[in-house]
């Protein structure tokens, strides 16, 4: 799985601009021509659609929409970290260090928490 | 990396109601508690945090709630995918495919070039 | 601001495809002939737009793009519930029962206040 | 319908907090408190309802759930507009000027006719 990520990102740099990435020819560089709303506006669009495509699979009972969607939204999430000089893996850091602490999801839930919590306190 | 979304993708199995996950102590056995709707919800959540973390950091020159936030949507994509049945390794399988045959942006540009294609048609 | 959105309700009728609309010449009878995945698609992509334009505004203190993109969201917001034969006027009628009611916000907020109170119940 | 809007945007008015709005008691003076991002996740969160609803309403016949969660995206809307410092009327004025020139798709779908025209330029 590691392979893949790493794989997908390092063939997303050489889409750069400064790096020879041709817009006329690449779909990524493309993107890259075109600038951070552009790139940002596709991960609304995929989760959009995968939102969709798990609708979809709980009446059809076929999750191939699901897995292609996620890969779009995943793919294209890789191009945003791109734009913005991240790794993957620095995101993966991220989730090794929640569950590393106190448990990933009372990391990831935290900020769902500590609203409830606030709204609460406030009613 | 791939140990993280692994390693993920299995606590989160834990937190299924029926393997004995816990509403009352757990948020991801809260999500799956409340259903589809709750957790497709997440995703459209993440995905908006995910963009304005990018505006800022684009005005801030910190990149490390862009990060953050893309933790949280790959940490709901997760369970997303556990909600319906399937594996990260899935979607790796879907990424690694792309890139195997014709080029991983050709695939994933399929639908938007098949798109552009039919709208300059009309015209 | 009644007649603007019963007058494009109008027009966005007219553009249907079984009332004569030509997807050659008109963007909307195009959404119309992709059909339901199309047009919700672009509520979610103009969400998106809507909330990079207000990030924009705060930085630049022109508000001319929320404008802009607010009238994107609600133009295709007509054209979703011309899709599923519902008018403006039943969405107003909505709002308005609420208002009449208990108060506004304490019927738009239930939502969420029965989701606090939910979660703050279960710690 | 004008009523309804203009109504809104007033008692959203004297929910700003130095209007005297009370947080402890107010949901929408809750959410002016918090700021910015808060407000425009709720357009991210309002706009993933509203899909889903359509889904929903696909299949069951019972379009009721996308009259309210329209509902609510569009409140979420006035609630925005108002954090701006923009009237609906703004927007409303935005939707007329597009239909009085050149008619209001064509307005409406320039975004998207010129990126299409652009992308197929590009081929």
């Amino acid at each position: 799985m590691s392979d893949t990520f790493n794989r997908l990102a390092a063939t997303i740099e050489t889409r750069k601009l400064d790096s020879g990435g041709n817009p006329d020819t690449s779909y990524v560089s493309r993107l890259f021509a075109k600038g951070d709303d552009a790139i940002l506006k596709k991960i609304g669009e995929e989760a959009t659609e995968t939102v969709m495509a798990a609708k979809d699979a709980r009446v059809s009972g076929d999750v191939s929409g699901v897995i292609y969607e996620t890969a779009d939204l995943w793919f294209h999430s890789l191009i945003m970290l791109a734009q913005f000089g991240i790794t993957p893996q620095q995101v993966m850091d991220e989730l090794d260090r929640r569950a590393g602490t106190s448990g990933i999801e009372e990391k990831a839930a935290r900020k769902d928490v500590l609203r409830d919590a606030h709204e609460s306190d406030k009613r």
